[in-house]
């Protein structure tokens, strides 16, 4: 089969595309066929090598994430047959035409979605829920500030807070973004090419999805209210706090949840698709909540791909199709 | 009645025990006839002039803890009578003779304690409690690690992390604290006098209670687990941490959580008063759990148990007597 390959660590030039075996579908696990696959910044990170795939995934083909048909199955699994259209999250070498993946971890893709947006779905949905239903404790009626809201993550964050009940604030540097994001729902957009968003925001908030890490930690804390929640999930900006007050987390009763998704073992990730299946799955087969594909890319493009997301220019998810 | 009053912010110098107003009993509160109270280092950082009393709360006179008899009741108190023993927690004011406190906050004391006993089961028991079972959410099997072991939360802890099916480290600068913690059941002590305790460990640990704060907490994180907790109870050395490495607390998806119970709304504080009452008291009833009193002080020797508590050499708790 051809795969998205990295020869290597550091910029475009070590992506190619190649002729690799096809996987095998071991016990409990399905060959999927690949239509589509997102690219998330995890990619961008792997590639110049600072984030390998965890054991058991493969190590030199990127891609979290598929949308595709069941092709084959392996010893022990019921309940899906070649044909399926399914979608979920891997540890990795979903940019490829075929990946294994376990049975348990699979998703049905709604009849409305596209392969592309079904392949938008995975990585932002996943997530997005955890981290503002499961960590983040949301309750209806509060209030969450979501940072770089043009992000895949973030397009489907601002949409899930406002289905949760949850008044919803945004930031980013570009004033566009701000105006898509308005359309998804969002309730205060903050322009941080100007000026602070702590001292921005009318009033503090309950909830902070946080993509920026150490130099944005203070100033998320002071925007949170009395047992307000920060919710780390990157480091984009570097991972070091230079003058953290513990003191603030000890009065506000806040917390500091750190979460990432790839190296969850695979029982735990079972347990949030099922939940996700469950509570959310059914508003994005009506058309409650959307998948935003912001750009889509041949697979044979991947080069182009990585230079839009470094580019910070799409908002929404970008999408790799066969 | 006579009562401990802080005359300004200060050293001990600031401390009298002079006669003022008795307290009524308002809507849904009863008096209490004070026999002893539990000194905390709240309390000497109110004296300091740095933990104001919140609202509603005597601002001048010290004590976050009780234990006495009912003597009046106010409009609406039903299922407690005058003569009754009881303790619990306030927000200030319970180093006085009398003092006001909410009919639902009150905790029967169990016969097989003294009244001094008692006035040491209320801030340590319901810290050590909330800390492990509610914010930590200690599991059966799992590591804790206990700081200032000595402390009377400390010396709480060490029990009930014990009672819960956890394996308890503990760190002091003392040797004979660490001694006696090991009778209390500590599993393991790490004399933090010769080295630094993140690398003492023989294994990281799922949760840690920490008085420190800033200065610790690049250690602490240092010392969990993937998925583990650090419950911020103080900041003993200072609230400033100069260098927290973010990407830790996401890769290992830990949790950094604010804790404090004096500013607590009242309903809150009643929830975990009646979770306490059902899970924990009837072990504190049976002599399973046992609040640790290091040293009794006359309430007119107030200054002398100051000096006792700012020394760190008590093992235990502190608890003043009328």
């Amino acid at each position: 089969m051809r795969a998205i390959v990295y020869t290597g660590a550091g910029g475009p030039e070590v992506i190619s595309v190649r002729d690799v075996p096809d996987p095998v579908a071991g016990p409990g696990q399905v060959v999927v066929r690949v239509r589509a696959a997102g690219l998330n910044r995890a990619d961008l990170i792997q590639r110049r090598g600072g984030y390998p795939a965890p054991p058991g995934w493969p190590a030199d083909i990127p891609g979290l994430e598929y949308a595709g048909v069941v092709e084959t199955l392996g010893e022990g699994v019921a309940g899906v047959a070649p044909g399926d259209r399914v979608m979920g999250l891997v540890g990795g070498g979903a940019q490829a035409e075929r990946v294994a993946v376990p049975a348990g971890e699979l998703l049905r893709i709604p009849e409305r979605l596209t392969d592309p947006e079904a392949a938008a779905v995975p990585e932002a949905f996943l997530t997005a829920y955890d981290a503002l239903a499961v960590r983040g404790r949301v309750a209806r009626g509060e209030r969450v500030l979501i940072h770089a809201v043009g992000s895949g993550v973030s397009t489907v964050a601002v949409q899930l807070a406002k289905w949760m009940g949850a008044a919803v604030v945004g930031t980013s540097r570009t004033a566009t973004k701000l105006e898509a994001a308005a359309r998804l729902g969002l309730d205060e957009g903050i322009d941080t090419s100007a000026r602070g968003f702590a001292e921005a925001l009318v009033a503090p908030v309950d909830v902070v999805l946080d993509f920026f890490g150490g130099p944005a930690l203070a100033e998320n804390l002071a925007a949170l209210r009395s047992k307000g929640r920060l919710v780390l999930l990157g480091t984009m900006q570097g991972p070091k706090a230079a003058d953290v007050d513990v003191g603030r987390i000890l009065r506000g009763r806040l917390e500091v949840i750190g979460s990432v998704m790839r190296s969850r073992p695979p029982a735990e990730r079972v347990a949030l698709v099922e939940e996700f299946r469950t509570r959310v799955l059914p508003a994005v087969a009506d058309g409650t909540l959307a998948p935003i594909i912001g750009e889509t890319f041949a697979m044979e493009d991947v080069v182009r791909a990585h230079e839009a997301m470094e580019a910070n220019r799409v908002f929404g998810k970008i999408v790799l199709r066969w």
